[in-house]
């Protein structure tokens, strides 16, 4: 057994919560764990009393969280798309830039020509950059290949990367069979709509390479419609739904979400009173991607109706080559408080205990509790409101994902 | 000697320069050095042939730049201002958080209550981290001690921090004697000018311990005319000139940096037309400090009117505890493109040239030229527009001081 004392212990266990309180936070508290399980959460000083022969690693002047947990991703990229990014930000629009062949395409073509190898290389080597910026779960969609083989082999670079032995997060494979139209399907929405529905998914799914689909419903996407079929041939296959909606228009995705009791939707810069509604009845939380939108020079997404109907929140990084080229949760974090008006709790929450919750993780990540799993991280930082300061570089002294460390933290006291 | 050879070499020289490649980009080129300085730059095939018997550090698929020069931090600060940030997330504004208390005067309480060895410790840990983003050169000012013995205590701990053996940043140190009034002068700013003016800053200057100094000349700051008493006795003393103006308001400090010659006028989100002429004319340059206005909501400087009057523009990180808690010049380049409207290659000569020259380094630092320090980075990216993307993170795969690597390169053919 090992134990961590930290000057604040933010367990986001909704049992220690108040309103004053809403973080769960211990002052002076301690996290015990034996192997990659917690197996006890209180106050150091009790720490010290019940676990005598216990090796503590003591950081009496810093913040411990849940390790954060990065809910939407397309990690599993290769190539730069910084020409795009500069045409972008000289005032090109996206839609102009995937007309142009900017865009998914183009990642496309990079991914359809890397190997296996190096895309799980260069997955792998993102992954740990990310679990050392205090990240231990992150979910990976697919979406760049865009045909059987391809989408395959990004999701088998996902399922390479978690295996190995190298310090690294833990991995949640998504299939996003609807990203973009490759350029074989010659304009032809509904007959590749067909073909993903009836080919590529169920050999995805009979090959056990995803827990989750995904679907990019939104104007010069696809339709909702279209992506119904597709989600409900998932649901049969008993895969769980993640939804593309409202990036740039609100073409009924969240509607198309709560019908289906999907687990989220995301990134809902354009949905109306009425998706919002239906996504709080439903219980569908709302993935917000701020990096994105940064990027893209959006206006926000509506935070204030989310937070009145009850939707909960997720703040993740989108990481992408195109409208996201970050790795950087915190970064994302810290861009939600800045730019969307989210509450420092809100935000911790959001990239912690409700992402968990959304990946099928809620007894397991995101809160710091006796049986959940052993995913913490040891910031640099004093206090949980400095985690979502714009840094812009690692500002973690230690991670530690299923109990293991990163090698950057010793014990103090045996 | 030793060569470094890179797909994309952007030397930010003005003789490689034309107006289809601002940056001066040898494609394959090749950096040649001896020591600690530059004594070849050229094409990668010729350096093979010219240096049969150099050690080559070979990046294929990669872009090397000059190091960044960071031209304004507060980087030699202690304590955390987390709380008074997320209050102004929540909507409190600068002059509310200083007027209650919060501000620059909290950070005079951690930095007077800090030892020099801790001080130093700090101030070396954060620089170490921003070599690894890819900052090779730093200027650091003085201004949270507030009284002589304080002041010259964070002096010293640049000092200090600069002597160490780790791998580390060039430091420039910058004695910032007008930045707020401390608690004893008692509301007498007059009277506090006097003492820094006639006390302090002979002191400091004697001591050998600054080589610009720096005053901020603002609503609920200082006034033109305190500034001006300051910097004529500091341009007696032989040091040089860098201004905070028009953060807040326009309240003359453009023209005061014209009048005085100073090498820069920063941050300038208030800054009039006839300002921005009298800076053209005297050849001050601007130093735009993104990260301080992102986190305070302002709209920006106005950049297109510093361009057509030919102001030479820097970007620079302003790390501070309060405004900007930032490690990272990358981030604030980011913010700058995105917020600012900068080109790419305004961004990169603003973070390399520009910002050595405001540094007296002209013909030292920020160029990659024969005869010029060995300061450059090899980033983990293939083309200097990935540079400005917002990566939050470490995106450098070796940073090379003086000539000295940090031990991420090796040699690929000897």
């Amino acid at each position: 057994m090992i134990a961590y004392t930290a000057k604040r212990v933010v367990t986001c266990d909704p049992e220690n919560s108040t309103q004053d309180n809403p973080l769960g936070v211990i002052e002076n508290g301690a996290v015990v764990l034996d192997g990659s399980t917690i197996t006890w959460v209180g106050s150091a000083e009790q720490a010290l009393t019940f676990f005598p022969d216990v090796s503590f690693h003591s950081y009496p002047s810093n913040v411990l969280t849940p390790g954060l947990v990065d809910a939407h991703t397309h990690a599993a990229w290769t190539g730069s798309r910084d020409h795009e990014y500069a045409l972008r930000m000289a005032g090109a629009d996206y839609e102009t830039i995937a007309k142009a062949g900017g865009g998914i395409v183009s990642s496309m073509r990079a991914v359809r020509a890397a190997s296996l190898a190096d895309l799980t290389a260069e997955l792998s080597a993102r992954v740990e950059r990310m679990a050392l910026l205090g990240v231990t779960t992150v979910e990976v969609k697919s979406g760049y290949g865009l045909n059987l083989e391809n989408e395959t082999k990004q999701l088998l670079a996902v399922k390479a990367a978690s295996e190995q032995t190298t310090f690294h997060p833990h991995l949640v494979p998504t299939y996003l069979g609807l990203h973009a139209l490759p350029p074989e399907a010659a304009g032809d929405r509904d007959g590749y709509t067909r073909q993903v529905t009836t080919e590529f998914l169920p050999s995805i799914a009979k090959a056990g390479l995803a827990q989750y689909v995904d679907a990019y419903v939104d104007r010069n996407a696809f339709t909702a419609d279209q992506a119904r079929r597709f989600f409900e041939k998932a649901l049969d296959k008993g895969l769980s739904i993640r939804v593309h909606a409202g990036q740039f228009a609100d073409v009924g995705g969240a509607e198309l979400a709560a019908d289906l009791s999907a687990v989220s939707a995301d990134h809902l810069e354009n949905v109306g009173p009425n998706g919002i509604d239906r996504m709080a009845t439903a219980g569908v939380r709302a993935v917000l991607l701020p990096t994105a939108s940064f990027t893209l020079g959006q206006t926000p997404p509506p935070v204030a109706a989310f937070r009145k109907a009850g939707v909960h929140m997720i703040v993740a990084s989108d990481s992408n080559p195109g409208t996201a080229p970050t790795e950087s949760l915190p970064l994302a974090m810290a861009l939600a408080v800045r730019l969307y008006s989210l509450t420092v709790p809100e935000v911790i929450l959001g990239a912690t205990r409700e992402a968990a919750a959304s990946l099928g993780l809620a007894r397991t990540a995101g809160v710091l509790k006796e049986g959940y799993r052993a995913d913490f991280v040891v910031w640099d930082l004093p206090h949980e409101n400095a985690i979502i300061q714009p840094w812009g570089t690692v500002k973690t002294l230690t991670t530690v994902i299923a109990g293991r460390h990163d090698g950057r933290s010793q014990p103090l006291r045996t």
